[in-house]
């Protein structure tokens, strides 16, 4: 009994103190595992009254029906795939979420376009560090890196000699599969390495001086390598599929820094056991963060976790876009990263 | 008996082979490790006749008395330390020397000139796929790559939430330590990533529009990451030392796609150890193949098999640029790579 009446009490004690910062300060529900929020909270004690549902004790329903029934601004700071109508019945003030990913697949768009919730997300926040990356993994695929640093690190070298050659990245001829920010940020960069840049996307873009193909299996076809950069959407998801693999050939290369499920990939895993294509740079997976277990067994697989924007100066970059998005809102103002495109 | 006798047979066959051959073929001695040479003999049957001492029961000295009085060609097809007077005396005709490295700090440079020995080597054949490496293990470095693959295949990834964030390439200071022709194409790379070049070299470089530092002390004060370009000679013998990595600092990174000894490694290791540096991408080492033992269990730290120049793009065209070598000098003409810096 006394067990029961001390933890009423912690949730009256919590409860009050919940509201009375509320009271002073604007409120913001954060959902989702908090790492990229963590730093957020002591970088900006006196702006905003975080609501965090893992710190209670009360099941989320409860929590949000409890807590955040004036809750204007809801913050995800990772890819969360539970905000669904449930949680948005709980809401009824929401007007603005702030995602902190540049992609919005994990967003249900219809029905916040519905509800009339605007969306603020990363834009091109990280657009270079995800080109840096996407270049990353295509050297380390052509030129063995990370399986050259294991088997240095499994003391074969030299007693092992047979060790296989590389492929040459200067002169390539790479297709980048969706042209926006990232796959701009990425063309500019293998251009210093003397590749030709070729491209799909829905539409050719004016002024581009790279070779455009309208669609994917043209673009693997007249290309070595593939640099997937483009969103996921119901026109993209499995668009890279077993055919075009085939298309790009024994020695070809996929690098993916989107999203997992715009390869087809069961496909592209058998393409790699038989050797259908020369080998992948993989920072996104179809149902994270399950890697499908035959990934871990290929040597010409490099797999990194979903780590393309993970900097220390885009931490520091979207922990300060967040709060000017929260101050651009509670003061009437335009969101400074806005996403139009629903 | 009769086994002393089939030796001796078999021995006799054998000079009789490689002296009946020799008549009808310009004569190549080959010395070292015959990896890359292996496809080299398959690639050009008619051209040259072969003198491989490790196919051959004789000692290498007594291989060379026997057959190799006459020899005028001398193929070295890796970096190779034995190269001494011993060996030099037992080949009283020889007047070229082809090494398939890019640097010449395995040969006596001065005892060479003195027996009036031209030399023939890669010269700027290797310096694309070298800077592609020196990028990549950059961008492997700052962005955590192997550490991470090597982290998602002991299937921490994500129980285990707090891998550490990365650092950004875009936008960093980098210094380059010798701007040859491979210095050159790793500042045209890295340009294409938003970087900002600074070198270090004997002396300013004409027409360049990068920051010239006089020295590398000076140089690593003002830069975060340092790529060692240089050739390996008595001046940048240990000319990276503790110094200068406290002047580059704790998120300091150092790129080695060099030679070994330009960096005084154990002074690497201990700031390696200690974090006075952020990290390292070697491809080099003082006393290869052995690498010390504590690289081993750093993990801020990329280790490579001397395989910069490790490409089938690179292996074919060294084999083109070797043939062509020897063809010009058996036709009295002048050598297609000559290294005239001696």
């Amino acid at each position: 009994m006394k067990e029961r009446d001390d933890r009423i009490f912690r949730l009256v004690v919590s409860k009050m103190a919940v509201e009375r910062q509320g009271e002073e300060l604007p409120q913001v529900l954060v959902l989702g595992p908090p790492w990229v929020f963590s730093t957020l909270e002591s970088q900006f004690p006196n702006k905003f009254h975080f609501l965090k549902p893992w710190d209670s004790e009360l099941s989320l329903h409860q929590f949000l029906i409890s807590y955040a029934q004036s809750t204007q601004a809801l913050l995800i700071p990772a890819v969360i795939h539970t905000l669904n109508s449930a949680i948005l019945d709980c809401l009824p003030s929401l007007k603005l979420i702030i995602t902190t990913s540049a992609g919005v697949d994990h967003l249900n768009l219809p029905e916040l376009r519905g509800r009339g919730i605007a969306i603020a997300y990363a834009g091109n926040l990280y657009s270079e560090d995800v080109a840096d990356m996407a270049v990353g993994l295509l050297i380390d695929v052509l030129r063995n890196v990370t399986a050259g640093d294991r088997f240095v690190r499994q003391r074969l070298w030299p007693t092992k000699p047979d060790f296989p050659l590389g492929l040459k990245l200067s002169g390539k001829q790479i297709g980048i599969v969706g042209l926006g920010k990232i796959g701009f940020e990425v063309a500019k960069r293998l251009e210093g390495f003397g590749c030709r840049i070729s491209y799909n996307s829905k539409t050719k873009k004016p002024l581009v001086p790279y070779s455009y193909y309208s669609n994917v299996h043209e673009l693997a076809s007249n290309c070595e390598v593939l640099i997937i950069c483009c969103g996921l959407t119901e026109e993209t998801h499995h668009i890279i599929n077993r055919e075009v693999m085939l298309a790009l050939g024994k020695n070809g290369v996929i690098i993916n820094i989107a999203r997992g499920a715009v390869i087809n990939e069961k496909e592209m895993i058998q393409c790699l056991v038989e050797r259908e294509i020369g080998g992948a740079g993989l920072d996104v997976f179809e149902i994270e963060p399950e890697i499908p277990k035959q990934l871990f067994t290929l040597h010409n697989v490099v797999l990194s976790r979903h780590a393309a924007i993970t900097t220390h100066e885009s931490f520091v970059g979207m922990s300060k876009l967040v709060v000017e998005n929260l101050e651009a809102f509670f003061s009437n103002k335009p969101l400074v990263s806005p996403y139009m495109g629903y």
